[in-house]
């Protein structure tokens, strides 16, 4: 549950994460597979290949991205008081990011990266007819994140520091984490983590599992990232490792829903129905920030599912990883 | 009807215009108004109210655009060879506009301007809950397209070449105009213009009918620019003043369809119907695309202004001015 600090909170959530503009292309299976991708995965790429990936994928529409800052925007639609942290370059993707943040109501004042040391980063995102999206990721500027870009009065400052699992790739960023967690816990606030990707977690496990037993309130994920950030072939194994390290874990499930996880309890929180599936990036995203914004008003963890799933089910409608309609009146139409 | 050259044609059709990328943003009725803007038209602003506009906007998705370009794009859609002649700046969003346009198997070689003449060209696209969308176009780089950006040997390779009514602000624009359009009737061809916009056409009516009474054998707009044009208070009227400038004329008219004239008969095309109507941006332009390649296969022109009808209604169920379909496929589907 929220933890009830004395001090009065500037923010709700800060988001710490990679700063990204999406490119957005429709593709079939064929050119996934032509391209040696692993459908539905997200792989970091050099600038190289990045060209050349660009050069032969389709027509493309550019749309902020990046996964804590999609959660952030999402909980700046559902009137959350939220910050980012990130890192972008002086060039036009930056400004782009810059303003799509800013525009959407979400306080973003890291320093940019001077043009000439790397440009903004960005995510060839391949989406497939069956909605999957395939994501081919340059970090650029991201990667130079680091522990002088978090406030630590900043982060206490925040009733929920939220991390992205993305960044720990690097251990710059992992350094920056550990001084915002640090901060949060100092001031009695608390911290949540996404676990991104599969692949990022298979990278990095005990990392991530060092993290979360000294460090994290609120756990997000799907059922593959736990089960591999665990070793364990089955998610009810993979949830008696979590339970004891961390309070509260929100799994999702695709279309079969999310599992909210309290303590001993487990909830099972069914998915919205979606008329016209078209483009699923940004559905994790989306969840978290419809979760966390009932969690903020200490909502039971079983409806903060529910919300969760009614964000993710608009943001999948629609292309891009953020939502296009105002999430407050969505969920209170919704939700009454 | 196409004219029966002797020569092979390289290209299907070639379109001049302006080589915009579309920053498109969700607004309500308010901030248009607030904004001092006229709903449905476009705007040219310079390089600080972009700027100003920009900042006040909403998070934006950047697809490319311009009104030409939007209908190469459709016709490459529906299996057209086609080429493409406009300026870019040597830029992010310069590479974002070629990327798209290349990537749909348009043509397009133009050599772009160096980054520190001008940038790239931006409009910037609001599109209010009636799915109207309001432009405010930066012209940038657009603005140097001239006569030497004008090959009269891959126009007189080309059946049709396509003139976007928006260039006329430009004299440097229209001298590329008349060039290109002598060197396609000294081939044999045939040209076609589209009006653009009542605001373009009310500055620059003389010049708009001298270029359609010597140049001009097939004439797109609406029934506002029509009337604008010929300076009448009813469409009729206008049709009456077209009559013997120009053979063929389709003139758009939102839900009601279309009206394509051939001489002293005019034929009327109902609309097709449109599930969810999202975002008028590109209607004109997708008409035109459908109408030509009926055109271009020697239809009758009641069936290029229905292919027209089934084109733009699947511009408007979504947001971006360029079919997110193979459109050759869905007018298949539909005429079949």
């Amino acid at each position: 549950m929220p933890a009830t600090t004395k001090t009065a909170s500037r923010y709700d959530v800060i988001g710490i994460g990679n700063a990204i503009v999406d490119v957005i292309s429709s593709e079939d299976d064929a050119f996934v597979a032509a391209e040696g991708l692993v459908k539905g995965s997200m792989a970091l790429i050099d600038a190289a290949r990045a060209e050349e990936l660009y050069e032969r994928m389709g027509p493309g529409m550019e749309m902020s991205g990046g996964s804590a800052a999609n959660t952030m925007a999402g909980l700046a639609s559902l009137g959350a008081k939220v910050a980012f942290i990130g890192k972008v370059s002086e060039d036009t993707l930056g400004e782009v990011f810059r303003h799509d943040i800013q525009a959407i109501g979400v306080a973003y004042e890291t320093p940019p990266l001077p043009e000439e040391v790397a440009p903004t980063a960005r995510s060839l995102v391949l989406v497939t007819p069956d909605a999957q999206r395939t994501m081919n990721t340059f970090l650029g500027a991201s990667v130079f994140l680091g522990p002088e870009d978090v406030d630590p009065q900043m982060i206490a400052s925040a009733r929920i520091t939220y991390l992205e699992g993305y960044l720990f790739d690097r251990p710059e960023a992992q350094a920056a984490f550990e001084k915002a967690a640090r901060a949060a816990h100092a001031a009695g606030r608390e911290v949540a983590l996404t676990l991104s990707d599969t692949f990022c977690v298979e990278r990095h496990g005990p990392e991530f599992r060092a993290l979360i037993d000294g460090h994290v309130d609120i756990l997000f994920g799907n059922e593959n990232e736990m089960q591999v950030l665990f070793g364990t072939s089955t998610l009810e194994e993979a949830f008696d490792e979590v339970r004891g390290l961390c309070e509260v874990v929100a799994i999702t499930r695709s279309a079969k829903g999310s599992l909210v996880m309290h303590g001993p309890t487990l909830f099972e929180v069914p998915a919205q129905p979606v008329r016209h599936l078209v483009d699923t990036t940004g559905a994790g995203d989306q969840y978290a920030a419809g979760f966390l914004s009932g969690y903020l008003k200490g909502l039971h963890l079983a409806e903060c599912g529910e919300i969760g799933s009614i964000t993710a089910a608009e943001v999948i409608g629609h292309y891009g990883a953020r939502p296009e309609v105002d999430l407050a009146s969505l969920v209170a139409a919704k939700m009454s």
